[in-house]
């Protein structure tokens, strides 16, 4: 908290809350233009392109975008020993075509996107415009982003991306993703995601009656597994779920189907947990189908495919760490009485590598997020924005 | 063989013989009309009354088109104790839109439908000409009728109409489906089918975890009953089928559905088997619910709606019956070698209700029914239109 106390007492500092009280106006039109471009899961390039630009136009030593899409904008330390990053992400959760013209209703904006994630994009560029008019130096590397594919099926393609490439190296993560100050998220809420699809010869269910039935062998996969998924998750530990979410196949009544299908998607805040969940899942799919193998009557065995399609893997900074009691600090600082909370977030990808990383919301109150009726309010909005710069600030180190 | 024998010598029934021959370009010309008037589940309206206006143009003594929508034409008898019923279907199973064009190639009529069953259709149409124009007449009141719904969810709709409404009262059955005259339906595999929906609260797979999830009851049941199924038609007695045709439900990999279903259809030979499947089926699903509904962690028990949405029964006409033996022997007078088959027909319903009944092939070659590339080749077709005469005389006796 003195820390904190001593960054907000400095001149450049006061200078740069100030930059961005004046900046609010600007600040409002640029998260308009940006909402207004769509930015799908997978097609989020004519965003990043606008975003290179507006970054560039703020003020950044160098600015690129990396082979996968991620837009990155470097701002020199004075005594550079470590790289942070401040990540917001560019790709929304609504698909080509969603209407997503900014609607006023009184104050509020309403547009699919404007609060998830558009506003942390927003918020991230006014910090860096607010350092470069107050002339705030850090003593590390500064390195802003704009990430592809946190959502959904993007399965964090973006973050995983960058610390795959890893160039440059990051020390420390701050995502901008979320609303209110007093929610910070040093928990990584992991998750596995199959779709498993189990397939045979099909045929007429009364002629060719005793060859495998895929949707009676997934019958079998899913009561075995949901048996013993039900007590691990009952068992002692860190929260964990399981679900299968949607089931399909099969032609018509009379036919037996030459295939059956299921999406399913496991959670925990456990690392360790989730391992096991995981473990539990293959070993009981893959002997349900070789039991049920064992009972067809004739022709082939049924066959059984499964197919990984999302991995976020589990973890936490840990609350002790100085990047989470700055950041508590700094949302202290601001009047907020601030809770750690578990959420899946781009940090989940620095934590699971042992990095400090942390997901803090930039202010103001929206809602509805995934929704079409999502909003956003900027109420006390600049606050969030001073808050974001001052977390970075205590994690980068304000040059003397 | 006998009776066959004295049937065939009457001069009466050589002119109406030599009729079907002289009118095999009529025939064809009507087969290839009726065929290109579209009939779909459901929708069988346009061909009827087309049908009932060439019935009406043979001659029958009373043609209508009952309530349900029905064709039926009466033929009185000379000394009527009993009404013999000769029947084709009037639906094929193609939906509305179906390009239902003849397409000729060679001496092969190319068409959806075409042999299934308007080849029936045109056939019960050219014996009740051949009998006016020779004028043969029988003792007993012969009803000619073009039946609706006789495929997939038409479930014998038309049928079933006919033997509740009861008007005239039918004591024998002859339906014409099929192709070959050698193949003699006597048995009627009978069938039931169910459409089970299991729904829930539904929410998000993490912070909605330990409500009820549909799908995992889903499979519960099915593998339950798919055991005890296995174990039961494993077990001697009439051949037994059961079949999970199609499953669904679920909106996201990540929501808990609202709802899972899947169709199910289940087949005997045996009247008696059917039931006791059909009891299993019952009691496992239900039991699975109730076992399933036990292990919720919160909120409410899940629900199950078993709809059965299709019925057909088992039974069969005893070979040694008269109508049986009098079709073996017309079969025989016309060189073929017959054998007893067990099919689902129309003559599924009068032999539920102990009635005698038949489906017999009203000859030509036909295959790919219920194909978009069915076809028909009238190759020896007179033949089988002077079978179905000859099988219906000798049920319904030739007045002297």
């Amino acid at each position: 908290m003195k820390e904190i106390q001593k960054i907000t007492q400095r001149k450049d500092v006061k200078d740069a809350f100030a930059v961005i009280e004046n900046l609010e106006p600007i600040t409002q039109k640029e998260h308009i233009l940006l909402t207004e471009i769509p930015a799908p899961p997978f097609k989020e390039a004519a965003r990043a392109v606008k975003f290179k630009q507006m970054l560039e136009e703020a003020g950044a030593d160098k600015v690129w975008i990396d082979s996968l899409g991620n837009v990155l904008a470097l701002r020199k330390g004075k005594k550079p020993t470590k790289t942070v990053a401040l990540d917001a992400h560019l790709d929304t959760v609504f698909p080509e075509g969603t209407d997503v013209k900014v609607k006023m209703k009184g104050d509020t904006l309403y547009a699919p996107g404007v609060g998830d994630d558009t506003r942390g994009l927003v918020a991230i560029l006014t910090v860096l415009k607010a350092m470069e008019k107050a002339n705030v130096e850090t003593n590390e590397d500064v390195l802003f982003i704009g990430s592809l594919g946190e959502e959904g099926l993007g399965d964090l393609r973006g973050v995983k991306y960058i610390f795959q490439k890893n160039n440059p190296k990051i020390d420390s993560w701050i995502s901008v993703d979320g609303d209110a100050i007093a929610e910070i998220t040093n928990g990584a809420l992991g998750s596995i995601r199959y779709k498993v699809t189990i397939k045979g010869p099909g045929g007429h269910s009364w002629s060719a009656f005793g060859l495998g039935n895929p949707h009676h062998a997934l019958g079998k996969a899913i009561d075995s597994f949901t048996q013993q998924a039900t007590a691990f998750t009952s068992s002692p530990g860190g929260k964990t779920s399981f679900n299968v979410g949607r089931i399909g196949g099969g032609t018509s009544i009379n036919a037996i189907p030459f295939e059956s299908w299921m999406e399913v998607d496991m959670r925990s805040e456990s690392a360790d947990r989730l391992k096991e969940i995981d473990a539990i899942f293959n070993t009981s799919i893959n002997k349900a189908i070789a039991d049920y193998n064992v009972t067809i009557k004739k022709g082939e065995a049924l066959t059984v495919n499964i197919e990984r399609i999302g991995f976020r893997p589990s973890g936490a900074t840990d609350a002790s760490s100085p990047l989470i009691q700055r950041t508590m600090a700094s949302a202290k600082y601001f009047g907020a009485a601030p809770s750690l909370i578990i959420v899946s977030t781009n940090s989940n990808i620095p934590i699971s590598k042992g990095i400090p990383a942390v997901t803090i919301g930039p202010g103001g109150r929206s809602s509805n997020a995934h929704a079409l009726n999502e909003w956003y309010l900027n109420e006390k909005g600049a606050e969030g924005i001073k808050y974001t710069l001052l977390v970075l600030l205590s994690e980068a180190g304000v040059a003397k």
